[in-house]
């Protein structure tokens, strides 16, 4: 079995026990809130969380974001799997994972985000999970872009055909016409600015927009509601 | 020699060259841009540039910021030696770094701090150094905790009568009366949110306000300007 599908607690190779403090922090979360969408993931998600696009256009659909900086797929499944999926019952969950699992193939990454879609599956089945697509990362072409897109493809291929599981195209508009990213979007070519969070998320806004709006919809047919 | 004071280029672990092309685009941006104030560190500075502090109070100030999220003193130390320090003429210098030291004792952070303060005055002799004091970590107290403090204290004292060098103590009111650190002040326990970044820097803007006003003062007492 590959590493990344094996829940693993993120050793506090530090020594000031900040995984295991904010793990904790997001299970009490759990119980005090009633989030509508759950973001859950890594460095990409916990940077999203600090730009105007996620207060002007997240935060008013009840978003709570789980995302821990240097979280690798193995990393998210134990959290997953030990308090953070409890107590809560939210439509929709956004999962970017994977980017940090440098030392794994393509093939192996995306068994890890396989994994932790089962894992949401058996949690909270009737969730709708949205997977945007890996970002590419680095300032010139390099090999962990190429693998980024290797796991992307993999994932629309497994994927395909699940139900309530949508991938999302969102690294569109951040290559330039050069091969390179610029700063304006990612500020370190990892992590995303106000600029490219807009770029990056407006589409799975969207489809949360229209995920959160059907089921509105779906309640309008009961009259007797 | 402590690691700590040696010059060393941040090994690109990851494979896509993050490190050296986000330095190699600062040293770039002091060819561009005519700062009066630059940050100059780690983590907790490169968060701040994301807050709404700093754009409502530093951004002001005709700030450039050039932190790196994971950076050592010896890291630091090898891009002021590399060209981030040329083309410019700041005012003043804001220095945060050492907690990502993990493994130095706090007389070798100290050391890599001071070695730094000592390069930026054989690059540029009139500039003022700032630095405010490591911040504290964790949710819970921890020995990074105890050295981040033990590290300021040795520092207060190294710099105690050094000509345009000033501690500023920082640390005021994030560690509550039961010894644990809120994330409403830092997200991570590490990193500054909002909330947190207002009530730390504020006495940074304070001493830099005061810094850039005297000098105009100075400017002011040559009527034939």
């Amino acid at each position: 079995m590959a590493s990344t599908t094996v829940p693993t607690i993120c050793k506090d190779l530090d020594g000031d026990d900040r995984w295991l403090a904010v793990h904790k922090r997001f299970v009490q979360e759990c119980k005090e809130k009633d989030p509508e969408v759950m973001f859950i993931g890594d460095c990409v998600l916990e940077s999203l969380q600090f730009t105007d696009f996620w207060n002007s256009h997240f935060v008013p659909l009840h978003c709570l974001n789980f995302s821990i900086r240097n979280d690798r797929t193995q990393n998210v499944l134990w959290r997953l799997q030990n308090g953070e999926l409890e107590n809560v019952r939210p439509r929709v969950i956004v999962l970017h994972v994977g980017t940090n699992n440098i030392g794994d193939s393509a093939e192996e990454v995306a068994e890890g985000v396989l994994a932790i879609v089962a894992t949401i599956r058996s949690k909270l089945a009737g969730v709708y999970v949205v997977i945007p697509t890996l970002l590419p990362r680095g300032h010139q072409p390099n090999p962990l872009r190429d693998k980024n897109a290797a796991v992307n493809g993999l994932l629309k291929e497994r994927c395909a055909g699940m139900d309530k599981v949508q991938i999302v195209a969102v690294d569109g508009g951040l290559i330039q016409s050069d091969g390179t990213i610029s700063h304006h979007d990612m500020f370190d070519y990892l992590n995303l600015t106000n600029v490219g969070s807009k770029k990056v998320f407006e589409p799975v806004w969207d489809l949360l927009h229209q995920i959160l709006t059907e089921n509105e919809k779906e309640r309008d047919l009961t009259p007797s509601e």
